[in-house]
């Protein structure tokens, strides 16, 4: 046996009672109370100084003096000097994403629900939205890809970026190749909290947005919740954010190698990236290769502190069927579900609870990160329960519309009326016997 | 020239800069901040304590004896005795509702982004809903069927309703009725947030809920927003409540007496009613008909003193053309759109913010709120500017897929491995390289 230095705890599904599988599968607790303490004066700050506040914040946070926090189309060539062949790529990225989100829009949906009783349902998108791209060391244009592209598939008439500066005070060129692509109207140049309150309660010729959408670290989520939440913003957001996660099912059919590397691109995030590995019936042989891999592949890449420390934290079940595997997967509700599995697409049916699936030996992650056409943006933290992932309906509002007849409100006003007097609402009542409506 | 007792607030368009237009159709500032205080510890109270909290939240509020909190299907028939013309409305009702709504659901999605990169979307119900009915004092069997019927279409498995009870500590019978109809396990006998925190956090034999959705006074709103930011909770909501509100457009075509109805039907809701008139190009008599029939049924109808105090709070927009109408319309993004004009199905392109639309002479709220089809949990306070209202969508999420062939992977696979090491993320790009793809 290999003394191996990155040791995963392993359990077997058999032995686990169902409590204790909910403790297996927890996440780490969100300390969200004094996070929002360190938030709110920032909020509050650029509420009060706009501009000068994330002038202030980016020589704070990011080191960088700043002139002006905003940019605005149109954005100069010069900073948007891209590798030809990275600007290709990007395009191409860009041309599914535009696919798979276009796929999403809908007609206009008309039902005659009774004779005379016509029922519709326009959409429209929204009218401001604001898209927070991560930054500072890391370049991510893949973020700038994953909201704009269903923005302007959704056609919302203004699109604001906030993204951090670098230590240069510039932003990477990609990002703002993206921009220009998807003819944002500005870019705030401001990370964290202060971006989110830029982008809520507005700057000097930018106004206030209607939804901001966009991963981000702690500070940005927390900043987010708080605005959503106060009236006075009237904002949006699109869904509550935690660390990335994935879930990967493999059996006997998997590929070690493969399997190891799809657990160890989600260990690269973060410290705090979840994952989690269940094993269908593999031999010990065939778990001890997928263990060697792992180990292999977690002391060998660039991002190994990092990787060695998530992967000590993530948990492999083995368990006996594929049935199993999905109770565990459901419960959990990964972001990311890999399944690794002889005729993957069958088992589609059994899944419940996940962000976006990654079905058999061709599909890793990374592929919807940039590129496959899906969204990147997805619940984390179990919200897969109860969201979607960013998609084209997130940028629409639906606008239902009725118009009766006099026919239809002869037909339906008499339930209408004794409804309404049922609930005590005369005037409801009498809206409908004014047009002549009698019981 | 008569002595009006209700006059309502009336300004020319032609004469309001921009700057006094949001003045004047602000809303009142929400003090959420107050209600916050009084409902957090009821909310820890009832994670805490459970049914026993719930018992005497009952006592205190509704003036209700309960020995158990919670009632179980199935309901016993003695609970559900509906007044047989009253059950066939309700019928009535839900079956136009239905149709409305199931013609909101849609099929998977397939794309093939590019050859070997297949990409699906899938829905799947929420599992766990729980409806809030506010109550009390009035019946509101309505809310139930609004909220409920979705869920059905919907296909969510597990239907928790929460209302508060009457002070014999009974719930409607009408209500009853419908959890039976829409197959409900329970009923919390609980109002506002003590019915969240319930909801939120579950009962002992009752898990907590995904979503939770429903309209409600003030502390049921601060509550949904309390638990929405709180991971422990784990929950989502509908949508931020506000007081109910209505806007309606009028011109020559227009029949006063429809009109000061549909306006009224709105103030008699509560104190906190908003209601705003535009009037498009009426003579100076035609507008004194319109300002009679307000005061006449003012004056005369049941809930008189609530609606003769939400009126004088309202406004009254004089214009000269349709096309400021619907300026002024977007600007407010109003709950209910009423459009008393020539030709109204025409205007539909020119509304980019409402919840719902009432087209022509014979189509008042009512018939909305109750039994036309659409949902009445709408959009209020402005947020039709981001938010949809209740919709099928709202009890559904959407799960992609990508399943990428051979040949699909070596395609895109070197795009993304390009974009992967411009991000510094090596693992994501090694994950597609040990799939075979080289660069």
């Amino acid at each position: 046996m290999v003394n191996y230095e990155v040791r995963v705890p392993t359990y077997k599904a058999s032995a686990v009672s169902p409590s204790e599988r909910e403790r297996i599968l927890a996440r780490p607790i969100q300390d969200t109370q004094n996070i929002r303490k360190i938030v709110e004066p920032i909020i509050d700050d650029v509420k009060a100084r706009g501009e000068k506040a994330l002038i202030e914040c980016a020589a704070k946070f990011e080191k960088a003096e700043l002139k002006s926090a905003v940019m605005k189309a149109p954005f100069n060539e010069s900073l948007m000097k891209v590798d030809p062949r990275i600007r290709e790529d990007i395009d191409i990225a860009y041309n599914n994403i535009y696919a798979f989100h276009s796929a999403q829009l809908r007609p206009n949906i008309s039902v005659e629900t009774m004779r005379g009783v016509v029922c519709q349902r326009m959409s429209r998108p929204i009218e401001r939205v604001g898209l927070y791209i991560p930054g500072g060391t890391a370049v991510l244009p893949s973020t700038a890809l994953m909201l704009g592209v269903p923005a302007k598939v959704a056609g919302c008439p203004h699109i604001v970026i906030s993204t951090p500066v670098r230590k240069d005070g510039t932003v990477a060129p990609e990002i703002v190749y993206i921009a220009h692509k998807l003819g944002a109207e500005q870019i705030i140049l401001a990370g964290g909290a202060q971006a989110v309150a830029a982008m809520a309660y507005g700057l000097p010729g930018i106004p206030k947005v209607n939804k901001i959408f966009g991963p981000g670290n702690q500070f940005v989520t927390a900043a987010k919740m708080h605005v959503q939440n106060d009236y006075g913003a009237l904002v949006a957001i699109d869904l509550p954010a935690g660390p990335s996660e994935v879930l990967v099912i493999v059996d006997e059919s998997c590929n070690a190698e493969s399997v190891a590397l799809d657990l160890l691109s989600q260990a690269e995030h973060g410290l705090d990236s979840q994952i989690v590995l269940i094993a269908v019936a593999l031999t010990d042989e065939q778990f001890d290769q997928v263990e060697a891999a792992i180990n292999h592949h977690a002391l060998r890449l660039s991002r190994s502190s990092i990787i060695q420390h998530a992967i000590k934290k993530s948990v492999i079940i083995r368990t006996d069927s594929t049935d199993e595997a999905f109770e565990w997967s459901n419960l959990y509700g990964p972001e990311h579900l890999v399944l690794h599995l002889k005729n993957a697409s069958s088992y589609l049916p059994k899944i419940n609870n996940a962000g976006s699936v990654f079905v058999g030996p061709w599909s890793p992650v990374s592929m919807g990160d940039y590129a496959s056409g899906t969204n990147h943006t997805l619940p984390t933290y179990g919200y897969a329960s109860s969201y979607s992932g960013v998609n084209t309906d997130s940028f629409l509002k639906y606008i239902t519309t009725q118009e009766l007849t006099e026919e239809g409100i002869q037909r339906l006003g008499p339930s209408v009326i004794r409804l309404a007097e049922l609930e005590g609402l005369t005037a409801h009542a009498d809206a409908v016997r004014v047009r002549g409506v009698k019981l």
